[in-house]
């Protein structure tokens, strides 16, 4: 007997961070964040339940993946089973349109189009919000990528009601992400146990206690489609992330040269007159956030500063669907 | 009637931090700072009081200095001239050894040397203690370069007891700061009243509670050679600087594509086997602290990386001095 399902999700980026955890499992996190599904970026994974399998199978744009990346996979396909009352296992094929090793997070779209699949393989019905709660289980970003759009992460009390829901459609507000890929100096700074980290830098509590601020400000910025006051916002709390990861023990600086390059010319862009804004999330690469109708001007603007090597664009994208 | 008197003192840099002030007048600070005076690098300055004068007159590198830079210096001999019950106007001359513009704050080194030469030369004979009090008025961390070596400022209560005093004399311990003048790819980023700006960031609390912390660690660090243990509480207390600098609002980033170039590089030199450690003050330039066997290849690898333009290595240095 087999049992086959194909879901597909897109990555999201973090206007408002979520960064270290009240409670490592589940994935409590310490701080409500809140983001954008990126359209055009997305991860299509086909979970296939076959009895005549003797473990779980995991194969990730075509390569078979073990170690520490399967045992995460297999942990969570167990929950699931569990809650389906099944020990069949699965086979996995999750496919990335973007590019692999561009530093674009991929667990958020991996763990949103796996916990659809898998549960509707299994022929469980979650609702949004059943499934939002499984995939922060696997991947604590994860649950922002199953609600369509501008979506919130109330950190919440505890698994039952931690979970992501749109507070905005995609159509609400037409932003684009200007991905900048920048080039690497050296070789990539250790993002071992990141989120573990957090609580070691003297920063982490204040960052998290000006949170609830922050993202009122962030939310309130997107109803109202008020540009400048989503910059303000957006910038500090990306600028209060990195604060926090530079002063960790070990500190963690994920900036290159080009990072900064990149940001400051931002600033400039910004101060003379083209609305745009920054974000980063724990990687080097440069999250430029425009109105749609400046894509193309703060594209080519990027793609002439000598630090950036690719420039992809991404709007606000819908929620983790399945594929018939 | 003529009264002159000539000093010199040496700028300092901080291993911990001196930002932002619990009161703005008469300079006392968030928090107690320690640093290092840099021997070879030399400020000199001569106030000449002349009962001739219709105000004062300030020379700066053979130029006259009017506006805000004057009005600052007019406004500390006021309060000299009140000490000694003189109402005389002063000639300034003073003259900085160091390249001008290399964003080498000099205004700790101008104002512990003024401070002495225009005492001096109304006939006051302050104690060292009393100098640092007075020079902490022209500029805070003047008064850490009043007394010799390694200094600590105690924050203290009010301006009786926020002054600096010598932990360890500059022969204690031979470290070198190799200073990495920075190739600039974009315009100085704006520090206007960048102390003020220190309680806008939601971080700068949390930086200056941890503070006693690290000021004890870094000087057990220092009062035992324990290079390791320096290392580790000086780039954290740097990176804690730059933390608030960049999530204050506005956000000030200092930082160049240089600069991060360097720092990460002393990262992994540090990782590879050379004992260096890296600290910043509120600008672009990277302090790259070693022992002074290590000068050499410290300072070869620096001039190796594509941002360094120069560097100016310097030993600990004594104190403000009186030029017969």
């Amino acid at each position: 007997m087999k049992f086959t399902a194909t879901a597909s999700a897109h990555p999201n980026i973090a206007f408002i961070k979520y960064w270290g955890n009240r409670d490592d499992n589940p994935h409590l996190p310490a701080n409500s964040s809140l983001s954008m599904n990126l359209e055009g970026l997305t991860t299509t994974t086909t979970v296939c339940f076959d009895e005549r399998l003797k473990s779980d199978v995991l194969i990730l744009n075509k390569e078979g993946i073990t170690g520490e990346g399967f045992q995460r996979v297999h942990k969570f396909l167990n929950h699931i089973r569990q809650l389906a009352s099944k020990s069949t296992y699965a086979q996995l094929e999750s496919v990335n349109n973007f590019p692999t090793g561009a530093g674009l997070a991929s667990s958020a779209s991996a763990y949103a189009a796996l916990a659809l699949a898998a549960t509707r393989a299994l022929g469980l019905e979650l609702t949004e919000k059943e499934l939002s709660r499984l995939a922060r289980r696997g991947s604590g970003s994860a649950c922002r990528s199953v609600p369509a759009g501008f979506v919130e992460w109330q950190a919440g009390e505890d698994d039952s009601d931690s979970y992501a829901f749109s507070i905005a459609s995609p159509e609400h507000w037409g932003l684009v992400d200007c991905i900048a890929l920048v080039n690497r100096s050296h070789k990539k700074f250790s993002s071992w146990q990141g989120h573990r980290l957090a609580a070691t830098s003297p920063l982490q509590s204040a960052r998290v206690k000006d949170c609830q601020r922050r993202l009122r400000l962030c939310k309130e910025a997107i109803l109202e489609k008020d540009f400048k006051k989503f910059a303000e916002v957006v910038e500090l709390d990306s600028n209060l992330l990195h604060a926090v990861m530079m002063s960790s023990q070990p500190a963690l600086l994920y900036w290159e040269p080009a990072t900064i390059e990149i940001m400051k010319a931002v600033i400039y862009w910004r101060e003379t007159g083209l609305a745009v804004c920054y974000t980063l999330d724990a990687g080097p690469n440069v999250h430029v956030i425009c109105r749609s109708s400046l894509k193309d001007e703060t594209k080519e603007r990027l793609l002439n500063l000598r630090g950036v090597k690719d420039v992809i664009a991404a709007k606000p994208g819908g929620g983790v669907k399945l594929i018939e």
